[in-house]
């Protein structure tokens, strides 16, 4: 088949801010009373006029790059490597909004296509230079920040994947569709409902986020329950690496050793760049259902979510709110009714056939009332799913009126969900203090365990970075102290390396470091990365 | 919890023979005749009259091993060498029947944990010696055929698994299990059906096939339409490597960079020796229903394969015979009920509560009756049930009578399927002759492909195994021009590494020998298998 672009490119975001500056709003007037009665109102406005630091490229450099990729594809204007100077992490954007730029990239290049890219990495070892993958630049653990001093590299070129965006093929008999990767989630749907086809995979980045770095960082989306992990979607990849070219999945799973598709996925930029991603497709879904139910506690409720997952009965949606973030989402009680926000809510999403869709639903409301759960209608379910990708939008609006607001994630089994819970609620409220608003949510399950998703908001005060920075260190080496993963879906990065080692042990970073050195041996990918 | 072990241990393997000499049976006289029609009957018993070579460890190496283990547990004793030499591959059995005791290790050692295993590799690095770590001995694709003089090694040592056979830790509440990798299917089965659960692992190796095997060669069973892959019920591993331990498996599942579990499954004994493993495990089923379905042809069951797989709709057991095979095990008409062996034979299992299994049965029967495909009661299934591990005992019966049999497999896509199929048919047939019987099943299905396991019958002539090996090789290509991989579940070993690089490409195979430098330096851990 011949290959598909999008028909409408996605904006590019400001530097300073998250997601499509025409969907911005203000801070609804109800959030804007509650912030100011519990700590109070603060100006806190965006610097946007500081200066970037000069290249670090010479023009020799510059005119070699133009000559392999062509005039239009190399980039040095301030705008662009402003957009491709880290991610949109709270710390990120705190240190975009006091001006600090000096992670920027020397240069912005948009190679075409995987020959391109491999000629960008032979010209960047030749050059002794850092080499970013640049995908929706929606990173949150400090993916796109890379030091090149740490290899010995005298610059970073930001490879902005963004004329990468094609559907390259589809197998329908297979049900796989291979895309390039910097197709961004609205992108890849699109191209794909064209052939009444669908991913499935809607993290809350989905609007910015990118193809590729769904691969390279394990993305979890928020239909994780029906369609799994983006990881367990990709059936083949083609990497570019210094080394050579990579090709991997000759077959769906298989005995032919390790897998070697799961060391490329999840390898952050720092193996080689992808370049192609095939993954599992299925029928766009005919019918969506969304729907709220209580819970009295968030261990009643995370238990009927481990009942489901063990019973191979789960649903396309699953989340759970915890008492706090049940309290604060549901302030206002027109949203469920006048119940008030007593409990937990639960979000349970049907998607697929009418047939499909009644069958499952039958099942998991019968199993889910019979657990005591109390069932609350599509009411909380369709506001969900309308804010679904809306919290970063409403980080912005918190961060203008001088609220520090963040989120972490990490992963456990299930017998340990309380006490991680526990401890990292406490490693956060005594570093920031009682005022602390801390909200939890599940938003994943397995058969054998869950994620639990936190959000902070607190007074930001003069240095709201200095304040956040201690809180996340402590929630790490909680997470830590608990046995569980650093990460289950915002990835390693630059935040989460210094505590990499402590769950892979000594033996399992030195594998990385083998791998990377086979691959990358003068380190130009994304250096300071994942690797311990 | 206090740790577990079997009440009953299983027997040992004869060196020229699969499986427990009880079980053994003469070849059932149907079969004998059809034999004696088809390719004539040449007695051909095996040697077990041929002397081995002699230990080329030295008395102070023995001395400092038992040293380190104990006197009981390091053996050189004839019977324990020979049972511990190459796997049941039928080139294994081949060479052995002839006498050919060529790769028989120079001593058996039996450590009783972790810390014994890594000590034994201390012992093995300094002595230069290789180590095979051996489960149940059921490898099929060399994985025990050490090469020491490939790594300038003096010697092999088989590190016999069979005194780490406990279960060391069953978590209720995440439903995981620990198992030590000694343990055997059956055993592991009855110590966690002592809880009332299961892990549902039945590959047709089952009765002497190890955790620790299972893990280390991607082992898929029967039941894995239902219950997956056995390197998908694995959330934590514990590895022993000359590096030192490895512990991974915080979570299950996370985006704290390259999966490494998946690193080590499949590692098949060169990057260390698991020690523990833990799996995902579920309730004993209260119902087993197993029923037979007819198709009109290989490819309409296929495709009806393809749409459960696709909706999500898998049963617990989901097996289809191709035309010649159908023939061949049907050759009984009674079995089905008298209306011959045409078409083809798909065996469905459903395994649960009985709600479950209702729910389930009736959409599937649904589809596949909207499908073509006719039902053919339980008969078949009970028929396929009794006799699932039966197999391996009448290869042996028919090696006997000078007949070649011998099976391999591959996996790939579902719209590569025909291609495949055809493409391996027919190397088989030319190398073979056109008085070769070959038939095919899919033993495993994907939403987005499937395993093709050939099984092949000829008359064996003077000397069966140059007959065979010139049609491996064929094959093998074959399965390499199709692009499909070259083991679905029974590992690479040393037959299938000629064709790894194949498949994983050259920096792929740079990644192997990089992780393999770093875990195993001087190279001890089962050289020649494996790492292109």
């Amino acid at each position: 088949m011949s290959t598909e672009t999008p028909t409408a490119l996605q904006p590019e975001m400001p530097v300073t801010r998250w997601g499509d500056p025409a969907h911005a709003s203000d801070l609804p007037a109800g959030v804007r009373d509650l912030v100011g009665m519990v700590f109070g109102l603060r100006d806190t406005p965006a610097r946007d006029d500081v200066a970037l630091p000069a290249s670090r490229l010479s023009d020799d450099q510059l005119s070699s790059l133009q000559a392999l990729l062509g005039q239009d594809h190399v980039v040095t204007d301030d705008t662009h490597r402003r957009q491709r100077t880290r991610g949109k992490s709270t710390p990120d954007l705190l240190r975009q909004r006091t001006g600090d730029l000096g992670d920027a990239p020397d240069v912005v290049v948009r190679p075409g296509d995987h020959d391109e890219v491999a000629a960008l990495l032979a010209w960047a070892v030749e050059h002794r230079v850092a080499v970013v993958p640049f995908g929706g630049g929606t990173a949150v653990t400090g993916g796109l920040v890379a030091d090149p001093a740490s290899s010995g590299l005298s610059g970073v070129v930001s490879l902005d994947l963004g004329r990468m965006r094609r559907l390259l093929a589809i197998d329908p008999v297979s049900s796989t569709a291979t895309l390039e990767p910097g197709l961004r989630g609205p992108e890849a749907e699109a191209l794909l409902a064209g052939h009444g086809l669908m991913l499935g995979h809607f993290p809350q980045s989905f609007e910015f986020a990118s193809i590729g770095g769904f691969a390279a960082t394990r993305s979890s989306g928020q239909s994780s329950a029906g369609y799994g992990r983006f990881d367990s979607m990709v059936v083949a990849l083609r990497v570019a690496t210094p080394a050579g070219e990579v090709r991997l999945g000759a077959s769906p799973a298989n005995a032919s050793g390790p897998d070697l598709r799961e060391v490329f996925l999840g390898s952050e930029g720092a193996f080689g760049v992808i370049t192609e991603v095939t993954v599992r497709v299925r029928p766009l879904p005919e019918v969506k259902e969304y729907e709220g139910w209580r819970w009295e506690s968030f261990a009643a409720g995370a238990d009927a979510m481990r009942t489901l997952a063990q019973s191979d009965l789960l649903p396309t949606v699953l989340r759970l709110s915890d008492e706090n973030e049940t309290a604060i989402n549901l302030a206002d009680p027109e949203a469920i009714g006048g119940e008030g926000a007593a409990g937990c809510l639960m979000i349970v999403g049907y998607e697929g056939t009418p047939d499909a869709v009644a069958a499952k639903r039958a099942a998991v409301t019968q199993a889910l009332t019979g657990l005591g759960g109390r069932p609350q209608g599509s009411g909380p379910g369709q506001a969900w799913a309308e804010g679904r990708f809306h919290a970063p939008y409403l980080r912005d609006s918190l961060l203008d009126v001088g609220v520090l607001v963040e989120t972490l994630e990490t992963v456990t089994f299930w017998s340990n969900r309380q006490n991680l819970y526990d401890r990292v609620r406490k490693a956060l409220q005594d570093e920031l203090g009682e005022d602390a608003m801390i909200l939890c949510h599940v938003s994943h399950v397995y058969a054998t365990g869950c994620s639990l998703y936190f959000t902070v908001a607190a007074p930001g005060g003069d240095d709201p970075l200095a304040k956040w920075l201690p809180a996340k260190a402590a929630a790490c080496e909680a997470i830590v102290a608990a046995g569980a993963s650093i990460t289950h879906h915002h990835a390693v990065g630059t935040d989460h390396r210094p505590y990499l080692t402590a769950e892979i042990g000594e033996v399992g970073a030195e594998v990385l470091r083998a791998i990377k050195r086979a691959v990358d041996p003068v380190g130009v990918l994304n250096p300071g990365v994942l690797i311990p």
